[in-house]
This record gives structure tokens, C-alpha cells and sequence, in this order.
């Protein structure tokens, strides 16, 4: 080896250590994506799923389970048969068009707000497991102790944008409290933006209030500042906790997601199409309600997509099907003008293993090449979305960081600099010492901390981790290292008061929760 | 529960049993894609790549490590410096202009010829791997007969197109003679389009006489039988025995897979689009080299693609570079009008967990994406090629078939009865019992074998499987079934002898494999 070759191994052993040790929290600002979508549908195709779903709200209806949402209509000018309402297509685009296509969903640290729609994308972790695999990779009913972990790691992860609400459910806690509980746990352990909970409308008034509280009342009125995920019975039916839920957002100006609930084959037609079809007239329903409710709130088009298999009847996750929907939902939306969310990383694995990992990187690349703005269920969601895993957790976010990367596309600025060092090198040399490479290799390549490309003697001599325990080992030294952003005490103060008076006001029990 | 809904439950159960007990190992045939593509570049930037790479070609030079090549390019008019060939932009492009876009791979049975190139794609399993991870999961050297398995599950599972050649490396058999019996078992095994091996030029002689044999002398003048990849020493260099091998192929008008080797940051810029650039530079040279052999010879822009991880040093897979370099070389593949190869499922995990899986799943969406032709590596390669696993194989195998599907985009021909549907089935209905449903099911949505979606406790019952053990049961399943396809006795005879003529020629030891 020349004197010049140890001094650049050298130079090399310093940075990689360098990079080993430095672990950065600094969340990845809202995605600005800058790749092209993939877009199946010319403009024909698009207005002909547009007409067939219009024709779907016109002749056959959507079902409104609600006195007050059925009163609404019909105040509006819906042709409203029992529960059934018919939409003509007039009235749906006039009530579409007042849905803001881009704005910021703002945190309570302003440096975590997000700029949203558009060609903006933000990630989401998953909420609504009944169980998780902890950092023991035990599977069992969560606490409320485990959602806070769930929280600061949200808090943690660089490209989680969101602390989300109920990652997992807190079986310590009495159903009626729940959502108080959960709420606060958002907002404490992590100062990025989170979601609140629709799971009753009452419920849901309550998140309003800690909002105001945490926020102020006045800030609401104008600002973006906590999501509501409200699920349609699909096909075509909207039920009275769903819609009391979307009231108490829209009424303040809070985002809903508007999302009809796909079991493709077995609630909607068995073809992609037909099947997009109907979910975009449930989809434009909810929206255009939203509009009835209160011109002008923040209303994102929505879905919970999944096919079911006919050989078990189970649901699937990662299939080619649930691919296609998104590439032409993705279009649906940007037709509307209304920013969208679909779901990553779903899956239907028991454990953490590769069938895991393959449904959730197919999903990942399908819905960052679809365009999808608001990216729910980023982390954690298996089995279904009956467990939240940790491991998976961590390995998922890191995966979000990857595609956020994959999706902001290519750099030219460094590129005639960067040819001079192949001059420089010529045939057969290496880089690894030119001073373009040692300007640029922390940025050039992504290099994934929980993904292990050692040599197998190397890994071997590590004592032959795979994915699993290393992901489990990094959530403990994450959560080690974890530092709660700082909360006014008055504020918190109020919070806490707000929560103690709840729950004196409310009975031990209520419904179960049905949020996804 | 009605007597209609009863009634639809046993035909829906009837229905599951017969998809469940069928196993069809029809190969599709060559994808046909019909989804648009991800393109990063607008005109000027392809064309601005195209310059850089001409700029390489023209001042920096390629260095041809080989008496022969060097003659070859001083006659063709190249400005030959020594062992470096400086490349002038009209010859390059004169060159080029001679290799076929679009033409028919064909295989021992025609039914399993492949249309290939423009928007043609076909999935090729791994080759080269120097260890196995076998049918009990256990990770040793391989023999012939391993070998010959990995021909069997390539001649039986639906998206692989080719059984390739050496999938892993025959370890019980000399290595000078090892390409014979490697051939022979590709042959022999699959009816489906094979490669050749090029570990040296006489070992790549031996594969062209042997196709000689299979196909009649006069057949490989006119049709491609037999692909053979080459590959590169980035940055900028080919050496003898790829050169020689190379020579073998094109004369006798057989595709080569001109493939420079890609460690991106240590044998490349760190930076994406500088990396294509080099890139593009060494696949133009040896593909043009291939038409100064042979005009119209059939070529293949090829290409392995890596990271280098700068804290390890190791080579990455599934890295957000990696995608976005595919994507800017199939652009650049198309702007040439040559069919391109790129790489599949590649992945730096010792087992088969959750890395695995995100890392092929990852790389699979990217190059079906970026439009590529010739998917190499498409079954089984872990470890970073050092082992191919059988469980990943038959799993990556159902991927591709998943991809396939994804690829094929969307059909349109039953979107009005489809739509029919859902004005009979109406709001809060189901639609498992219609006929469109029934008449649909089977090809709507793509129902995984290997994937497991049950509930947990149908899951725990039937014994906790993971995703490796049901692979490998199905692959043990699968060879129990396995019927070898009829080879004319006389051909193979002959192929026996010239085998055995050879074995006596040939000395006992030569040099190592190269073949990635």
C-alpha cells in the first residue's frame, strides 16, 4: 500500500467513524417531491371514471346514517330519499371547488409545520393497533406507557412528520378516556403535528378543546393544526359516529380524511377500475359534506385500501392491485384539486419477517410513485394493522427516509465538478480519496443504519443479528436518549385540567374504537 | 344468515377450494408493459448525460486490457493510446446504430421464445452465487444437483423466463469443466431461454458449440438463443477474458450483457447523475466493440448497480440512489434504442428476514419502473450475491409474477358491467355473490401463495409458520412434482458426447468465476 493510499484509509476510517457517532433527530422538513408520477389514466380515462362515479351519486346514492348530515343535505339542495342521498354531479364540483388544494398543517413547534398538498408529502406513523410486539418483540395488549414510547420515537425519527394518536390502544386506560389520554400523549412527547381522535363525536369535540387549549381558539379558525381520519362503510354508506366526528373538525376548520373503506372484491366490483370507481364517488361525498358543514375547511380525499383474497377470504396488503388504485386515485385527486392520503407499509404478517418487508416496500414505492400527499400508517402497522411492532417501527421510518429521498430526484449542481474527478481518476483508479468524493459521500449515498451489509464473517462475529433485534436494540438507545420537547406549563397545566374535569363528567364506558 | 347468503357462502367455498388445489406452471409470457415510466430527465438532460459520457469516451479514454480488442478498434478507425482506446462520438454512434432494438429470445421449446425489448420485459433468476441457503434453510456449498434443483423451480414457477446458468456454483465438480455441466443442466432441465457462461473465451466457445448442438449451427446465425454477460472494471477498463468471451458471443450473433460493475463512491463519483454518466460511457464502449466484432450482433446495455456504504465500506442494495440511477439509465438505454439490462431483488441480508424483503421489494418496483427489459437476478440472491436462497427464490419468483401483473396496468374491457354491479348490489351491500364477482374473482386480484393473511389464530394453529419455512415447503413441493421436459435423445446424446470429449481436452484446473 503507497503513503498515499494509508493516509486516504485513514482519512476514511476518521469519517466513517465520525458519521457512527453522530445520531441526527433533526425531522426532514415536509417532502418536497420532484419526481414524475406515474400516471396510468390519459384524460379520457380520468373523465370516465369521473362520470361513472358521478353517475353512482346521481342514480344510486349514498347512504347517510345521520338525522342532522340527512337535514344538512337537504338544506343544501340534495335529493334526499329516506337515507339515501342522491348528489347531482352540479352540486358535488360546486361543493369540491372551495377545498383548500394547498396549506400548512402547523405544530405546535413552528419548525415542525408542514406545507401540505400538492407536490408536498408528509408521513405518517400507523394508529389504531389493538396489540403490539414491543421491544421485546412480545406480543400483548398495549399500555398507555407504550403509546408514549410510540410517541417519542415519533418524535425522534427524522422522517416521521407526525406523531399521529393512537399508534396503539391503551388497554390500561377505560374506553371513555381513552381519547383524552392518547390526545395528551401526542401532544406532550412530541412537539410535531399529530392526529385526533373521530372515535365518537363527542370524543372528538374533546380533541377540539385541547386544541384550542394547546394552540388558542383564534389560531384554529385559520390554521391547520390536528387531522381527523373519518372511515366510510363502503360501498356507499357514511355512519352517524363517522359523520358527528367530521362535523366537529370541519366546524373548526380541521382537516378530515375522507376515507371510503376498501375490501376490493368483496365491498366493491371485483376489476381495479370499476372498483376506483366507486370508492372515488364515496370519497367525493364525504368531501362535498365537509363543504356542507363549513365552506373552506381543509378536507383530504381519503381511502383504506385492500383486496381480499377469495382462496381465505383474508384481506391482502401489497398486492398489484392495490398498486394500480393508487397510481389512479392519485390522479382522481389531483383531478379534484384536493390533497390526498393512502397508506404505507400494510401488511399482513404475524411477524416481522420478509413477507413483512416485502408488502411494505411495495407499497412505500407504489404510493411515493402516486403522488400521495398525505402517507398514513408509515410505521409500525403488521398483521393487518391488529399489532403495532416496534421493530418494525424504527426500520419502517427509516424506509420512509429512503423513499423521501428516492422522491426528491436527482442533483445537477455538483455534476460538472464531479466529471473532472473522472479525468482525474481515469481507468482503473479509485475515488474513494479524490476531494469530490470526500466533499460529498455523507450526502451522495443513502446508508441505511438498520439494514446490515457486512461481510458474513463480519456479521457472524457480531453474533449473527438479523433485522429484528438490531431494529429493537436501536429503539431502546433511541428511547435512552429520549428528551421531551418543552411544553408551556401553563398550558399543560390547562390540558391536565381539562382532562381531569372529562373525566369526572364522563361515564366508565362507550363505544369501541373504530378508527384505521 | 338467508338462504341466498348460505347459498353464496358454499359457492364461494367451492370456488376457493378449486383456485387452492390448481397449480398452474404455465410460464407467462414475455411482460408486455403497459404502465408509463419513470423518467427524471427532460430532453436536455439526457442529452446533457449523453455528452458528458462522449466527453469520457473522446479525452479520458477506455482502456482495453486486451492485444485482440486493440487491433480490432485500431482498424476501426478508434485512436488507440497504448492499452487506452479513445472513442470518437460519431464512431460511437455509427456503432451503436447497428444493434438491434427489438428481436425474439428464443427457447428449445417455441412456445417459451421470448419477444424482448422496446416495452418487452422478462425476469431472469440469479446466477453466480458462490454458497446456498438449501431446502432446509441450511447455508453450504453447492453441488450439481443443487444446481439442477434451481433449473427445475426456474422451469416451473410462471414469471421466471430463463433458468440462466449458474444460479449457484456446481462446487463438486472441477472448475475447468464446471461450465459444461452447468450448460448441460440448463438445458436439460428447462425448455425455457437459458444463459451462457463467459468465464472464459474457450468456456464461452464451448456454450456457442453447444447451442450449436441444441439448436442446429445454422439456427444461431439468424436467432438469439443464448444471452452472456461481460462485465466491466469501473471506472473506465475491460479486461481479456470478458473481451474474449465477449468476441465468442458476438460471432455467432449471440446477445451480450455489456455490464459495467458499479460500486457507487469508490469506483464512481459520489453522486448520482455523474455516476450514469461514467456508466454510460463504459456500456456505449463495450457495446459499440460489439458491433466492430460483429455488425448487428444483438446487444444488451447492462449494467450492477451499488452503493458503497461510506461507514462500512460495503456495497448497498435498495438505496434511494440506486432506484433513481435506474431510472435515469433506462432513459438512456431508450434514447440509444438498445434493449437494457438491470438487476433485481439484490439485497445485503445474511437470512432471509425483513431486510430481504424490503430490499428486493424496493429494487423490483424500481426497475419495473424504469422500464427495464432484461430483469437479471430476479430469484433468490441474498448476501450480496454470496448465497442464493431457495425459500427467497420461489418467493422472489411470486414477487416477479406480483410485478408482472403491477406492470401490465389496468383493464377497461368490463368497467360498464362492472359499474351494473354496483347499482344491483346498491348501498351497505356485497358483492361476493354476483355474477360479475364469481365470473371475475380469479383474475381480479392476485392472491399470493407465499404470503400468509390469515388471522392470527388460524395462523397459530396451523403451526406459527414464517415466511421461509412455507417457501421452502412449496419448493419442496414443487420438485416433487417437477417432469422433466422432453429432449430430443439424439440431441441429447450428442450434447453428452461433446461434454465428454471436452472433459478429456480440458485440463483440470483454470481460473476462478467472474460472472455477476
Amino acid at each position: 500500500m503507497s503513503v498515499d493510499a494509508v493516509g486516504t484509509e485513514r482519512r476514511g476510517r476518521r469519517a466513517r467513524k465520525a458519521i457512527r457517532q453522530a445520531r441526527d433527530i433533526t425531522m426532514l422538513p415536509s417532502l418536497h417531491r420532484r419526481i414524475p408520477l406515474t400516471e396510468l389514466m390519459d384524460g379520457a380515462q380520468v373523465e370516465r371514471i369521473d362520470a361513472a362515479s358521478m353517475r353512482i351519486l346521481e342514480d344510486v346514492g349514498v347512504v347517510f346514517r345521520d338525522e342532522i348530515a340527512l337535514e344538512d343535505w337537504r338544506r343544501a339542495g340534495a335529493d334526499v330519499r329516506g337515507e339515501t342521498v342522491h348528489l347531482d354531479r352540479g352540486l358535488v364540483r360546486e361543493l369540491i371547488a372551495t377545498i383548500p388544494a394547498q396549506y400548512t398543517i402547523h405544530a405546535r413547534n413552528p419548525d415542525k409545520s408542514l406545507p401540505f398538498g400538492g407536490d408536498r408529502s408528509i408521513f405518517v406513523p400507523m394508529t389504531g393497533a389493538p396489540y403490539l410486539r414491543d421491544l421485546d418483540d412480545v406480543r400483548r395488549a398495549p399500555t398507555l406507557d407504550d403509546l408514549a414510547n410510540f410517541h417519542k420515537l415519533s418524535h425522534m425519527l427524522p422522517a416521521l412528520h407526525s406523531s399521529a394518536h393512537h399508534i396503539v390502544e391503551p388497554m390500561d386506560h377505560p374506553i371513555s378516556h381513552r381519547h383524552l389520554r392518547i390526545t395528551y400523549s401526542s401532544m406532550r412527547h412530541s412537539d410535531k403535528t399529530f392526529m385526533g381522535m373521530t372515535t365518537s363525536p363527542k370524543n372528538a369535540e374533546d380533541v377540539m378543546e385541547m386544541c384550542a387549549i394547546l394552540f388558542g381558539e383564534d389560531f384554529l379558525e385559520d390554521h391547520a393544526v390536528c387531522t381527523g381520519n373519518c372511515n366510510g362503510n363502503s360501498p356507499l354508506v357514511w355512519d352517524e359516529t363517522m359523520l358527528g366526528a367530521m362535523r366537529a373538525f370541519a366546524r373548526r376548520k380541521q382537516p378530515v380524511l375522507c376515507s371510503p373503506f376498501v375490501l376490493g372484491g368483496a365491498n366493491t366490483p371485483a376489476s381495479v377500475a370499476p372498483t376506483v370507481a366507486q370508492l372515488n364517488a364515496e370519497a367525493l361525498s364525504a368531501l362535498a359534506y365537509t363543504q356542507v358543514v363549513r365552506k373552506g375547511a381543509p378536507a383530504i380525499y381519503g381511502h383504506y385500501l385492500s383486496t381480499v383474497s377469495m382462496k381465505s377470504g383474508a384481506p391482502m396488503a401489497g398486492t398489484p392491485e392495490i398498486s394500480l388504485m393508487n397510481y389512479m386515485i392519485g390522479q382522481m385527486a389531483r383531478y379534484y384539486g384536493v390533497p390526498w392520503r393512502s397508506s404505507n407499509t400494510l401488511g399482513g404478517a404475524k411477524t416481522f419477517d420478509a413477507q413483512a418487508g416485502y408488502e411494505s416496500a411495495t407499497t412505500l414505492m407504489s404510493v411515493l410513485h402516486a403522488g400521495c400527499n398525505y402517507v398514513w400508517h408509515s410505521a409500525g402497522w403488521n398483521e393487518a394493522g391488529m399489532h403495532c411492532s416496534v421493530a418494525k417501527f424504527v426500520v419502517d421510518a427509516e424506509q420512509c427516509a429512503m423513499g423521501y429521498r428516492m422522491a426528491e430526484g436527482v442533483r445537477w449542481d455538483d455534476f460538472d465538478e464531479a466529471l473532472t474527478a473522472v479525468k482525474d481518476i481515469g481507468p482503473g483508479g479509485h475515488y474513494l480519496g479524490h476531494p469530490h468524493t470526500l466533499e460529498n459521500f455523507q450526502r451522495a449515498f443513502f446508508m441505511p443504519e438498520l439494514f446490515d451489509n457486512n461481510a458474513i464473517e463480519q456479521w457472524a462475529a457480531e453474533g449473527s443479528v438479523e433485522i429484528t433485534e438490531r431494529a429493537l436494540a436501536y429503539a431502546k438507545a433511541l428511547l435512552k436518549d429520549y428528551e421531551q420537547p418543552m411544553l408551556d406549563p401553563g398550558v399543560d397545566e390547562a390540558l391536565l385540567d381539562y382532562i381531569a374535569r372529562r373525566e369526572r363528567e364522563i361515564p366508565a364506558a362507550e363505544a369501541l374504537n373504530q378508527d384505521h
